[in-house]
């Protein structure tokens, strides 16, 4: 564990902007008083808000940013403004070094482009992914990639995702051999696509990589911890992530019609309400806020739009996780590793 | 409505074999005291199942067959086995008319390779697709296709399985003008893949359809009542079906260990025990069995492995549903009305 880092906050992001944002770095704040923090954003509009929170200020310096990338900002609109807005500038401050990780809640196809544009991938990855952490019925949370970054992947970038997740459950849980499966439908040997057949048989084979590779799993059992890194294409693992956000809602959204349907009922919910409580405590999004873009030279960290201060909190944690872990520097062995095994052809070559 | 159908079981299908699927044919002759089955698979197995339930041997022959299409069987080696397994002249007794559906509880690939080789598509179908019913918050059930037929779509499968999905939801449903939706990862027109992207525009621009399309939906939404049918390719659609029932487990293993997490949990537990049970009979898979392939000159139906007496029971409504609104019917309406409109290219040309 190195010192408590200095962490950049686009400030502008999200649905609610400031407030959400700048509570969010608060309550990090209270938690862990090591902290610091530089808020890019609109000076007017940041600083009432910092001054809500007694002792923010001296730990939060304003950066004021005179412009904000909106959600309908198509990616190439938004990298033309990187030196204008809160995004743009708050990922250069972590290319700068003048922060150790950034945090955003804007438009996740923005944030990154521009990510990629300033940090540039690690050597050895030919695209960066998203991974977050889902709750789980096992000991730990399950790492998820890639969450949308890429709509088609190939085996290439399967196998980079594969070791990316690894170094991510390693640094983030501690895990010193992280179990990895790739997301199919059908576990035998010939189900899926080519992409998926390939790289199961290229990670099989590499059995230097940090992991233990379980071949494949399907999507009912993605919470049951059989696996600490569940891996797939963008495109599946948006539907996957959405999926089981939907369904936990629609469950909820039965149970509250189950509970208010008779008296009885609602008498047996008032009366279970702590259960609730714990239920609601496990699905509620904000407490696993915080997806990273993994392979990138720099650690920046995406908070939901619609996140509370509480879920803001947390992506701040996650960002603090994984700069006092020193994931980039785990990923780059792994790359290191790969390459002294497989110089010319073969896994992430 | 016609007369009531007669229906080939293959009785051997499924994890339980006989004993499971017999009792679902007894229960749904109890429900429908009209039907009539086909009972194919090993007689000696069978015939004393059928003893069990009073009545069910005057309306259930039993068609030998002697042997059984295992979970293990690849599709290939399936099709060479049409004539002597339970499965095979199950849905060869469709083709010949002696039955108007068939159900089967056995391994999907082998089930799909079968029925196309004997039952072949509709003229205009490229390739079948399977189509299941699942609960949502609207006031009818969603209808939700490619379950996992089709690995990989293009644009024109796409197009077909939205036309057939359509149909389905006119005959099993009632619903005169269907809102129809292709799952993507975003609803701007420029998310997704091409597939998607060219499906929506081929589909917008065919107002002559019997459908309302409404454009992309994002897998948050699916059981939200805002379409009556989403449309996929068999990868994602296989994902997003087994993600929906391991979420839902997921959150009733939750409440379980909530409500069993102190004395007073229990207590609200039990006096809900009336809401439960009403969530639980929302969310039993069994309560929505019944997958149809769609798109062949035949009603075959797919019941899960491990579904229950009552899975089966309801397997069996929905292939009588199918011939009493005479599905195939209204999808070959569609697709002349398609060739009427775009007798050269355009949609399912």
């Amino acid at each position: 564990m190195g010192a408590a880092p200095r962490i950049a906050i686009d400030a502008m992001g999200g649905d609610s902007g400031p407030a959400v944002m700048v509570e969010g770095a608060a309550l990090a704040l209270a938690r862990n008083p090591a902290l610091c923090f530089r808020l890019f954003g609109d000076e007017s509009a940041i600083r009432p808000e910092v001054a809500r929170h007694a002792g923010l200020a001296a730990a939060a310096e304003i950066a004021h940013a005179p412009e904000t990338i909106s959600g309908e900002d198509k990616p190439s609109q938004a990298i033309r403004r990187a030196r204008t807005t809160s995004m743009g500038l708050a990922i250069a401050a972590v290319k700068s070094g003048e922060a150790q990780a950034a945090v955003s809640a804007g438009n996740t196809g923005a944030l990154m482009a521009m990510s990629k544009l300033a940090l540039r991938t690690m050597p050895g990855i030919d695209r960066p992914a998203l991974a977050a952490m889902l709750p789980s019925l096992g000991d730990n949370d399950l790492v998820l990639l890639d969450l949308g970054a890429n709509t088609e992947c190939d085996t290439r970038n399967l196998v980079q995702f594969a070791v990316m997740g690894a170094a991510y459950a390693r640094a983030a849980m501690g895990i010193d051999a992280p179990r990895v499966r790739l997301l199919n439908i059908g576990t035998e040997e010939m189900k899926g696509t080519d992409e998926l057949k390939d790289a199961a048989a290229q990670l099989r084979a590499a059995d230097y990589l940090r992991m233990n590779f379980d071949g494949f799993i399907e999507a009912d059992r993605l919470g049951r911890g059989e696996a600490d890194v569940i891996v797939t294409d963008g495109f599946t693992g948006n539907i996957a992530l959405k999926t089981i956000e939907g369904t936990a809602r629609f469950v909820a959204d039965l149970l509250r019609r189950a509970f208010t349907s008779s008296l009885r009922s609602k008498a047996g919910f008032l009366i279970s309400k702590p259960a609730m409580h714990l239920l609601r405590v496990h699905l509620d999004p904000n407490n696993h806020n915080g997806a990273v873009f993994l392979g990138l030279n720099g650690i920046i960290v995406k908070s939901h739009g619609g996140a509370t201060a509480q879920g803001v909190d947390n992506a701040i944690g996650v960002a603090e996780r994984l700069v006092s872990h020193d994931l980039s520097r785990r990923i780059a062995e792994d790359l290191d590793n790969i390459r002294a095994h497989a110089p010319t052809a073969g896994v992430a070559a």
